[in-house]
């Protein structure tokens, strides 16, 4: 259809009367694609509509990845001119879709012959109508469906007896057979592809571990390898993580090294930080020699692995002044005037240690492309999953271009985006292809911040393309609550990470010791941060929170509640301090409940709202903690939790909830 | 940018680092303008951010209607990525709009000079960059900025006092004019174009009478003329009507006429329906002989407009067997195959006094070119407000064509659509160039059924393409609501039609007598319809609500509140029949308060909650029907309405509240 801006001569043919809108799901307008796991079912929505009561034929046409054919799903009414199907998604890739639909005049004819004859007056013009429309049909058919349809108007045409002719001229099969072969001008395609992004389950589900290799030779006050990691592997698998992520693992860089504490000038035996990637050892695609070669770093992936962990890989685009790129492509980095590579800086703060990337330099293709090959480096080492450092520093263009690209050979890689920033542009990132992202959790602490943060990330339209990761903290990040709230601080924090997002992680093993040591007051940086010195962690700690650690990720892989964040809903509960959320369980399983005391101080007590069965229901309640089962019954019940005794509850309604 | 699905080969340059994205106002990415008034501030808003933290530069760039070069107008940052600006639209026709952004190396140079001198490490480098990007600007700029950016380098080389130095390179007007000039390949555009639709206050506010000029001979039964219906026109001015509408004036056909009150034959002095237009004496370009010539029609028209009032004519695009079409282009009618034309029908029931015309007939672009004629012909006798019937009957790539090119000629015309039919065929319709549409108004009776139905209507996405035009009845609906309710029952749909939409009609003078003998039980045609019969008018009628009607109409015209739909307020009062709402003052003007009892037999009492300036604070309220002002204290006020005595009242808040 013309716009009214548009030149309004008169169109050269007559435009399809079907009208198609408001599909779902999209994001704005086919633009970006809509995420979905694999296994997923996807249900496609749209108004389709016409002037005038002709019925309509409407389909989804869909391509999966890989494929070059449209496959056909036939959409249904579901009233008010709203027409839906569904289809699975299985292939990891893009899958494109699309709506067609054309007025179907058989069905129309046959309608009004069936309607006239129950009224009583057959018009013989009105077969006649029918025969026509179904000769065009037959004309434009396929050999097998176009001797059918022929055959049907010779049958109609020679029939004699009213009775069978009515028969034959409302048989549905011949009716529904005939509404396929649409003249080609009437039929209306939706204007824009709209597109699926199908990623594995990791792309939404994950209990991530963060932790630094070097450090794990616990007891010993020495840079750790590869092969200390490794013994560090079971303990993290007992805790119940799925994903292990060791941060850069690459050759660290001397010039402007930062000393312990982030000290502008290192002494002689600081290790310096891992971001500042390269040195004469090698840059993106090297080991840190301190920590192995190479072999030693697939050992270590091998061997988690074998534990059922994954491990994730450090992306971040930055170079240390003696990364080999800054000798071999200086044209890389942007030169400033006086012919000085352009460090870091946010004036008039200088990180003469960072090189940044020029993505838009002169010789930016080779650029593009060999951080493409770094992907594909990794990629082959069986890497499927990367931390993407500062994302949002980085042109978009280019992560939209990087990320398409390496999927066209590993469909199953995986990208979490550590993008703390404004939220548009967080959103951006998500919508150009990252998986999953960092979120403001870390700095949402009270019930209202909690419930309004949650509930804009899993409804329209940020749950179509944003899926969050929780972290309670990094290893930039120790929040004022965890600094001061004690043990029940890093409990309370763990479980609303754990069970109101899919993915979440911790920086350990800062996190289960309940680390609160801040670098100074008012600041968030650990104190002795691990990310610029070797830290001795005692193997024995006097507090851990690792078995209670444990107990949460195993029920979040027991319970698929808890594998998907759409359809949280916040109950009802009388204390400022008190939360309390349901989990929808998916395909049948078991509904979850999770009560918190967000005061790590004081006990708290009030009145749940929670009736899935009305005001004279009962049903039986799981504690998943401790196992018990009891019988809950009526509208409300009261709830006390006191951090000296436990900060929370998980409850699942087991049954059919009828006891 | 590049879509996921699309080629992933590296782009052949960088694509710009910005992002535009969530622009309002707008309809589907630009499909479809957004509709305004003349006069009215547009307000535009847009998402706008890069990578990284540097400098935009945002402009909102417009063509008003007969324009070919862009207007620009600066953007400012409203913070979180969030900028607008606004303009006022004036000239009729289609506003473009789109909004373009770059990065602005050169504030980002200047800057970082500012904040590293008051930092106090100057850098000799950082004035060379911000010089090459001056230069650069300069290359790209006008003659006279490129004198000027010239000597702003020259100056900034040679200078030597370090405090003039810093000052000219922070010079604010210099700084803002080297932005402008930006690399071309560095512009973001936002993708498509936005539209707006600058339409004249008609298309938005009016007051309108329907009537049939035949039946305007009051006190006589004959088949009344022009010369009749003007001497109607001042009574419809005393009560304050801004639009007149008569039906369709043309000729109207004989066969298969229909009899009085749809009688499937007529009787020899029936004079059929007006809609079956057409006969021997002409068609939609003339006048039917009984109401008098086309310069009778014209007299008419120059009548109402020298007492203000505005003529709608009909366009109900069917024809009767006998309209000359029918003979000169049986083409522009479907065939059956016996040879006869297609008659309109709903299987089984027939209406063989109406031929639809088929719009994509063969000789398609004859038949909508001579439709484009009949507006034009009615154009050049002063017409330019059209009630059009049925259009979701017709294809919507037509209306789109047809109301596009007829405002190439007449920016001014307003079209009012009259489809009673499904919301999304009504939307589109809107979407698609209708100026306003009828409404499901007639059937929201209830309390709730108003304000769902309101409040879709005044918020987004419909309030910026579908205006309402509120009808109480039609004479195709008397609704079962003023069949019984009896005279309260005219005057609370009366006043909810006046006060909630800022157009409104009612079919007279069956409304204002209130005429409630429906044709039969459970149906809502009138007796007797004025449709299909000469009816008598009594001069002067025993019941009238003329007065009632008059002071609603001087108060709409009064208040511009009501000249508006966007932001009403409904207003929490504690009875179901009680409805009560708020009417935002524009510019200044008072906001008005409606309260009206739903309720027709009942007296209802109730508490409304309407604190403006806080719980301790008082205000005058003026009302408006009999002119006494109070002051209202506290947060509730008791309203009491029993429809013996008055079903609603009208306030106006006068002066700043404060008394």
């Amino acid at each position: 259809m013309m716009n009214p801006q548009s030149d309004s001569m008169i169109p050269d043919h007559p435009q399809s009367r079907v009208v198609i809108s408001g599909i779902d799901p999209e994001i704005d307008l086919g633009r970006y694609p809509v995420k979905r796991l694999s296994g997923d079912r996807v249900t496609v929505s749209a108004n389709v509509f016409c002037d005038g009561h002709d019925p309509l034929r409407v389909f989804l046409e869909v391509i999966f990845p890989g494929q070059k054919e449209w496959n056909r799903f036939p959409m249904e009414d579901r009233g008010n001119d709203r027409w839906s199907s569904s289809f699975l998604v299985g292939e990891l890739g893009v899958v494109r879709f699309r709506i067609i639909a054309w007025i179907d005049l058989i069905v129309a004819f046959s309608d009004r012959i069936a309607k006239k004859a129950a009224a009583g007056h057959t018009e013989e013009t009105d077969y006649a109508e029918l025969i026509i429309e179904i000769q065009k049909a037959a004309d434009r058919a396929d050999p097998v469906s176009r001797t059918a349809l022929e055959k049907w108007t010779e049958r109609l045409s020679r029939e004699s007896d009213p009775g069978i002719r009515l028969v034959l001229a409302t048989d549905s099969s011949l009716v529904d057979l005939g509404g396929l072969f649409p003249d080609p001008v009437s039929v209306a395609h939706s204007r824009e592809d709209r597109t699926i992004l199908v990623e594995r389950e990791r792309a939404a589900v994950g209990a991530w571990y963060e932790f630094f290799p070097r450090n794990s030779a616990w007891g010993e006050r020495r840079h750790a390898t590869f092969q200390d990691a490794i013994k560090r592997l079971p303990e993290i698998r007992q805790m119940g993580f799925d994903v292990v992520y060791p941060g850069p693992v690459h050759p660290i860089g001397y010039g402007f090294r930062k000393g312990k504490n982030n000290a502008p000038e290192c002494g002689p035996g600081d290790v310096g930080s891992p971001w500042a990637i390269g040195s004469d050892h090698g840059g993106h695609t090297a080991i840190h020699p301190d920590l192995g070669s190479i072999a030693d770093f697939e050992a270590f992936v091998f061997e988690a692995r074998s534990l059922g962990i994954e491990v994730a890989m450090e992306l971040a685009l930055q170079c240390s002044p003696d990364h080999p790129y800054v000798r071999e492509h200086p044209g890389w980095f942007r030169m400033r005037p006086d012919g000085s590579i352009h460090y870091a800086e946010n004036p008039p703060k200088k990180y003469q240690d960072i090189y940044p990337f020029d993505f838009h330099c002169a010789d930016w293709k080779a650029l593009w492309q060999e951080i493409l090959g770094v992907l594909l480096f990794w990629g082959e080492k069986g890497i499927r999953l990367f931390r993407v450092d500062n994302p949002h520093t980085k042109p978009f263009a280019f992560w939209e271009w990087l990320l398409s690209t390496v999927r066209k050979t590993y469909p199953d890689m995986v990208f979490l985006s550590e993008a703390f920033t404004r939220p548009n542009v967080m959103y951006e990132l998500a919508k150009i292809g990252f998986s999953q992202s960092y979120t403001y959790f870390t700095w949402r602490i009270t019930k209202a911040e909690l419930i309004d943060y949650v509930t804009e990330l899993t409804t329209f339209p940020v749950k179509e393309f944003f899926r969050p990761n929780f972290w309670p903290n990094t290893p930039d990040i120790l929040h004022d609550f965890l600094q001061r709230g004690g043990l029940p601080a890093f409990v309370i924090r763990l479980v609303l990470a754990a069970t109101l997002s899919s993915s979440y992680g911790i920086f350990g093993p800062s996190y289960e010791r309940c680390d609160a040591t801040v670098l100074y007051e008012g600041g968030e940086e650990y104190l002795d941060s691990e990310k610029y010195e070797i830290r001795l962690w005692d193997p024995d700690p006097p507090v851990t929170i690792r078995e209670t650690i444990a107990r949460i990720n195993g029920i979040r892989n027991q319970y698929p509640a808890l594998h998907r964040n759409e359809g949280v809903q916040f109950l009802s509960i009388e204390e400022e301090f008190l939360l309390a959320y349901l989990k929808p369980g998916v395909n049948g399983t078991p509904d979850i409940l999770v009560i918190v005391n967000l005061d790590p101080y004081n006990r708290r007590e009030g009145l749940l709202s929670y009736a899935p069965f009305g005001s004279s229901g009962s049903f039986s309640m799981k504690n998943l903690m401790d196992g018990t089962i009891s019988i809950w019954e009526g509208e409300t019940h009261r709830v006390v939790l006191d951090p000296q005794m436990n900060s929370f509850l998980i409850f699942s309604r087991e049954g059919d909830g009828k006891t």
